[in-house]
């Protein structure tokens, strides 16, 4: 099979919202007017993000997904995107299940496939997406978008969905930690086919102050948010533990409180609200499906403070870095 | 260095033209009202599209102006791009020429930097650019992009500058061939920083009637817009091997031949324009400085015929695929 059999095969759909798809030497998209672009990318690349022998269907699913949850992180509505693929062959049966999983979870959230790009080398993937968010009537520099920097003191913090998972899935599977067969399957299910919280971010604008999705860790991202917004916060650490399922289970302590503050690949949202937005924010994770955990509290001290029940600070590790610490399937549970 | 740390030093710059640029989860565009974003992907792979050991400056160069030279092929003005990096470390020796060449290019077309993604990995990198095009009057669907569609029978065809340099600079660099010094430099310099024809894209809106750019051969290239017009082509071989300044040297005949009708990594423009355009052509390389060749004919006869002074059809190669092929560098000059 060659590139552009390849292409036509499992990469071409028609894709009446774009101006022009797939098959020319760009694509063109024309958003409505006064709405705005929101892009991101991101690459992954076997045996540093993935398993190079993990589920095609599943690594098809992930690879949009964790663009996806940037757009939501963003509150932008997912419109279309580039796909650029290093293969090592043009494989049939790995392609087929793997543009499965991928239009799929296109289809879900009618996001477009308008272009990209094929070549034969290690197994590596690059996707961007584009989603719209509407433009502010105050001025073309200005956003609706949810951003990190919006954070304000008194603001309370909350995080989606479950945290943790994702990483105790990745520990069981490298042989460090043994999941009973429940734990085990759901913990996988969240490291390979991560849900980005797409309507959650819609849902949450002009209520979030500020937010961010957690893919490098709880403290990393929130840690981004702080950062932008010039402030600091105190997290209660009983809540943040509880957001993960498996925290009454007898996991290693350490080990499952450094999976949920910085496992990563949660693919949750952490934002910030106003505490006279708590049954707007209530409201929103309702309408969108979306569980939503209170877990802290912004405030104009500078730096991230994990409280105990006492009200004492934990000694916690810093974020995830790529470069600083071992990246994700290699990375050490140390703090 | 840490990631962040990676990221800020050497790939953060204000982006004025951006809503939001680096630092957050997506980054935001508005286009101008009645403008279409063209948008393109292209990914490079060490050992695959360039030598592990090239100058990084000259990476950096290369690594945005294929993706420019995407956006001239479609008369795109470009805006802003996106960066997926994957490093083995993060070692500044390299970072900093990677990142000047990227700059400068950058900088020379008015580009700006708006995001992306980094991690540890094998030398990889994925760019997607982001043009504006007018909208149409006519309708939403409609473009006034240059595509590879709309070439008609009775169009002149021409290409842009030099043709099979790269190729033949590549085959210098394999051994495969002995260049003399100037010609080795010449020949290495368009291989390893190319010109993307921006200037001459936007120039020939209104007056090309299909456009590509030359990224894996003439004859592939044509073909595509061939096969999207749905029409045939006869080349004048004299007039293409014309295109090479080092035509009359004495290379092996056969492999000049190839190198410039197959040869890739030209980015040059191919277009077709309709014999009444003839001097608006002229004027449109004039304006934009680049020299432009005619070297065709579209007709309606399906197919791709390369014809000798007689007029006698020459046997050619197909075009260059990377999946039915071996890659560029490890390609074969056989026919």
């Amino acid at each position: 099979m060659g590139e552009f059999e390849l292409i036509k095969r499992y990469f071409t759909r028609p894709s009446p919202g774009a101006v022009l798809g797939v098959g020319d030497d760009s694509a063109i998209l024309q958003t409505a007017p006064g709405m705005q672009l929101a892009i991101s990318t991101d690459m992954l690349i076997a045996g540093r993000h993935f398993f190079p022998d993990v589920d095609p269907y599943s690594l098809g699913h992930k690879a949009l997904a964790v663009n996806l949850s940037d757009l939501a992180a963003c509150g932008a509505r997912p419109m279309a995107f580039t796909l650029a693929l290093s293969l090592p062959s043009a494989d049939a049966a790995w392609l087929e299940p793997f543009s499965a999983g991928l239009w799929a979870l296109a289809d879900a959230h009618g996001c477009e496939l308008i272009g990209g790009d094929t070549t034969r080398g290690p197994l590596t993937l690059c996707i961007t997406v584009f989603g719209e968010v509407p433009g502010d009537a105050k001025g073309p520099t200005r956003t609706l978008a949810l951003l990190r920097s919006g954070a304000q003191a008194g603001d309370d913090i909350y995080v989606s969905g479950t945290l943790g998972e994702a990483a105790l899935g990745l520990q069981h599977q490298l042989g460090r930690l043994q999941l009973d067969a429940l734990a085990a399957a759901a913990c996988r299910a969240r490291l390979e086919r991560p849900t980005p919280r797409v309507a959650l971010g819609l849902a949450l604008r002009g209520i979030a102050s500020a937010c961010a999705d957690v893919s490098d860790g709880l403290l990393g991202d929130l840690g981004h948010i702080l950062e932008r917004s010039s402030v600091g916060a105190q997290l209660d650490n009983a809540a943040v533990l509880a957001t993960c399922p498996w925290a009454t289970s007898d996991i290693d302590a350490q080990l499952l409180h450094d999976c949920v503050l910085n496992g990563g690949d949660d693919y949750e949202l952490v934002f910030t609200a106003a505490p006279a937005h708590a049954a707007a924010v209530a409201a929103a994770a309702h309408a969108s499906g979306t569980p939503v955990q209170r877990i802290g509290r912004i405030d104009g001290r500078p730096g991230l403070r994990v409280l105990d029940g006492a009200g004492l600070a934990l000694a916690t590790s810093r974020s995830f870095d790529h470069f600083s610490q071992d990246a994700n399937m290699q990375r050490s549970s140390a703090t």
